[in-house]
């Protein structure tokens, strides 16, 4: 099986931006820990901070991956794109959040993404993650 | 370990009401394989159809459960006293949906539980529970 | 042919709550002439505050009787959960209204139930029970 | 005792209009079975796609109907001046639905003639307008 | 000078209607008194409760008035179309009304005529016209 | 018969202020103008830019005025204060504006004053205070 | 083929309303060179500013012309009863506006008629309609 | 003199729960202290965390006390069904709050019960049953 | 103890205006009352209808008074500058009013004083101010 | 004649992507038809999934085409960068939509391009890049 | 050149008010400074709490100051006679704020002077009205 | 000092985009002098009309500049993410418009970088840079 997780924008600072929200460890770090914890699944992980790279991920995983785990950040509450393109392909994708959206600005309680998305998985921090790849086995 | 499920209004109703969305299982059977599935976890099971017993429940649980999975059915998107609850005591609860809540109606976007929860997992069917579980893992 | 009458929230002050809104008669002196009015069918009368006790109604009706007239009275305005529990059973509903609500504050003018009754009866004063007895017939 | 029916915009095409949502048959084909299940009133029927005549032939009614049932269509949702006409003459109005108006867009559940109306009665199909005359009764 | 007042949907009943609001005395006893107020102004007189009528009696003026005094009751505050005929002739036109809408429902508060018109005059009964006849002179 | 003329914050610039919207001419010509033209009217007028002055101005004219012309300017679309006021005198106040308010930002359609007023004249230029003189004739 | 255009309220004033806006030319002289760009075609050309009429233009096209050029002017966005009519006839509809609705004011930024059509071609001028019949071919 | 305190939804928790916002002292020893305050006043107290419950002993309350101090908690903020029962009796009604409900979230802002309430005190802690029941005497 | 009675714009007319809603006693009346029944209170008492006086009456009050119960009346729906002004002072302030704004016109559910106020009394006509007074004992 | 079109996102998948709403032909082969159709016109196409490379694209274009055709797909909705490019440019823009989209979530009902278009063109599939360019003709 | 500052309500508890929004520092002592970095300038500074003052001290600045420095304070969200003073004078205005009033409550996002202002400057503390000092030389 | 300037979507137009809103001056040309003006400040430009490259811009500032000078343009009023990004980074960022965004289109007046920058300077054509930079002096 093989899954792809897609990281949107600011993602790449993961561990250095605001600790209090996101927490201090890094998406690499945290991404060998969880191949090792799911050895029957080939994983793999990109991350952009440009909207149209990201939909262009998830058109080039069709057809490829059997589950998307998307972390939309920003643009799920904007990027109508983003959610065209979840509902343009056939791969099942789990939309997920580490932080707790719906207990922070109104604007983030909006998410294009869900309405396509297989399920949603928010709040757990990087669990949310592990949980959201469980969701497919 | 000790994790308690609570179920809001009209999920007795599981496994015959509307079967498209909401598949055609009972809770029961279904939870007697989430409890054989996870041995080393004490689980048990409330249903009402009464707000205020379900508020009832939540306190009831406090210093007995290690975690609350919480689905509050169609009193996620109205009851301020819920979301009280679940503020007022200390052990962590996850609110689970069955549906994908963002698909539907809007008046389902809102949740007054969410922003005092742990985490939400929404629209994986009835394994929405079992990913709550495994995150007080 | 049985048809089950539900009545919510203050209904049973019927006859000494605003007169002026609601007149002067009980519930109970009117339900006796109507079941002399329809020999021909056999109802009965379901009356509680509690939204819960009104959703466990409506599952009890479920394959019992023939038809439902719900008076949900001031949970029409608030309650997805009565609106979930009319959706989820395959017995027809109509909903009823002594007072005409839209010529009342803004709030009344919602209905969680319409969209899933089989009509809407409003404003009749009492006899809006015995319109929508006769829709069933 | 004399009531008249006044049919608004596009109800002259019942019968071939979206059957899904209005059914197959022709109001004519109706009226007269309408007339024949109340022998004792004197029925008539006016229809317009006119805003301005079906204002006029409510004033013309007053006075000399006992009771008007009044199906304004898409108009219900858009005149201010047919809900001022309704509240201008003396003969009581009930307002009628083919289709139940609270289950389909939003701009069709607001009224500007209910808060003028004696009563409502929506989403019985054709049986609305026998239900309507009944009240009358 | 040519003045012609306009009058929309109801106002052929003033007198008769809701005497509270509107008074008891009827547009045309009040005309013939108004021309004997005015003897330098040649003034006429159109009435309809269809729009569209409305529209070309705006259109007819065009060039033949000086002045059109409008009173288009309820359509003030839905017709877009009005609101064009007035922006789309040369003819200034006062805008009346004889009760003081802004006292009234909310969607009476809206005018789509008033941005197109030379001046608005509310609230002055039956004087409101005279006061608008004035302004031409 | 004594009439007082209150104006609002910014009309003391009347004349130098935004010609375009305001016109050319200051308010002190044209109120000797005004008093020419109403020899049996006793005229005065007080105008302050400070809302509570005007609220007092309001008060020291119920018993002495036989009527009010009001134009509050900016402070009519967000006094509370001033509406109240003329709710609480018994004299009878007419809402005045010189330009056409409803043709302009959406802030300016909206008026605390009006729904106490006796009647609201809009839009004739500095003309709007003459005919609020004539309607208390 | 039969093409039939319809035009709604204020467009028997095309050329001389508003030229800024909507050009100097008549319909009536556009509509002739229309017809010579299209001999296999055969145009016909309906005007009324009654929005019933419209309607009853609307349900008259049908089974008689293969397609219908709406430009229904002001009626787009207030008339629920024209898009029903729309909706109602099997006929196909092309919505047409001469000038940019959406770079005017944000009430013509709806239209009730566009869920309806097949297709809708706004702000090339005159030429809008040369496109919607072009459409058909 | 006869009173009864009815309180809400978690306020059984009161002294352990959110002790920032609502204190730690528990109602019952505070309600005995209140008593011992007002040795002329004949206090009861009673708590549910069910709606309709709390409906219910409003209702039990009518004709038996002369006054009722009602702190709905959350459900003030939902509960069209208590501010009917506040109107549908005759025994005055004082809505209290611990907390400064204004100084919290928007949801909070909104009281169904106000309408109807004698009067309203918020925002003192428990020292707003002392002044509510001050207010009876 | 000295405790600052400030009181907003139209309270001058206590008395005299809208007697239905305000009651007949003037403030200075009352006020004499309300310091025989506090003799231990050093009571004053500032009125204004100017909104910047209030402000400055609030800073003038820091250091002096060891209470502050101010009914803004208008000025409590609009006025920032007074919200602003109680949160930059020390000294404690209870926000009364006579009537109860929660039944009156929705411009009037809104405080910007509240969220900053040690606690709100609202709708106990004058005795408002006793139960405000009473809560600083 | 030189036209560029410019597609937005996710078109890059037209043919595969929701066959019921956009059809089962790929972009490439219909471009071929598209410019055998119009032999006269220079045509070139350019697609992105990235919102700025479509602003670079629009700016490029400036001096070279005489007609750029814009489907800018999902970021039509919310792209006030586009809507600024189409503006900042001298070269006339057509927007063009394959679907309806009036006839599809409301998020779809805004364009932030067309107020700056020279006209829009919706919903008849492929064929509106055709009319679009016949526009240009 | 000369250059007036202008300062809203409560300004004048700069230093005292809410030290960790607005600063320890009093504004008298920061004018003095101010002065002395800009020797060039010729300074001064108007305080008032009262909206009609700050009104009054924007027209007698017109043709005395080149420039005019205004922290309207709260007044800035709800004042039109603000703005209209701003737009009615030709001196240039520049609108500062000390705080970021755009990462406080949403009514502080409002502003009525922002729109006839030349500029606008927040969040600098009190560096703010040196920066729009500059901005004048 | 090293201040990094960072122009975002359209602004790579300037001096040849509507040059009546954002002058006829380059940006490289304003900047050299811009950089001739600020010696003691080691000056850089980025601009791009993607929204990720400038969040890309935004990280990779952090740790080599001391302060950041952000005219995110159209993205300021849509981008989530670059909001997301000014928070994440230590380093601080003016927001600067060269425009006066209040006087323009309502979806010009919200900003998601405000919140967290340190100051925002608005409306002063390219003067804001300069102010801008002087804030970090």
């Amino acid at each position: 099986m093989k899954i792809r997780i897609i990281n949107g924008p600011n993602l790449n600072l993961l561990g250095s931006r605001e600790p209090g929200t996101y927490g201090t460890r890094s998406f690499d770090s945290f991404f060998m820990e969880l191949q090792e914890k799911f050895p029957e699944v080939a994983l793999d992980h990109f991350q952009s901070n440009i909207e149209g790279e990201l939909i262009d991920a998830l058109h080039a995983s069709a057809g490829i991956c059997d589950g998307i785990v998307l972390n939309a950040a920003a643009y799920t509450h904007t990027s109508v794109g983003l959610g065209d393109a979840v509902a343009a392909i056939q791969t099942p994708v789990v939309e997920v959040h580490i932080s707790n959206t719906q207990a922070r600005e109104p604007f983030r309680h909006v998410s294009y993404i869900a309405p396509h998305a297989r399920g949603i998985i928010t709040g757990f921090g990087l669990k949310s993650y592990e949980l959201a790849i469980r969701s497919f086995l």
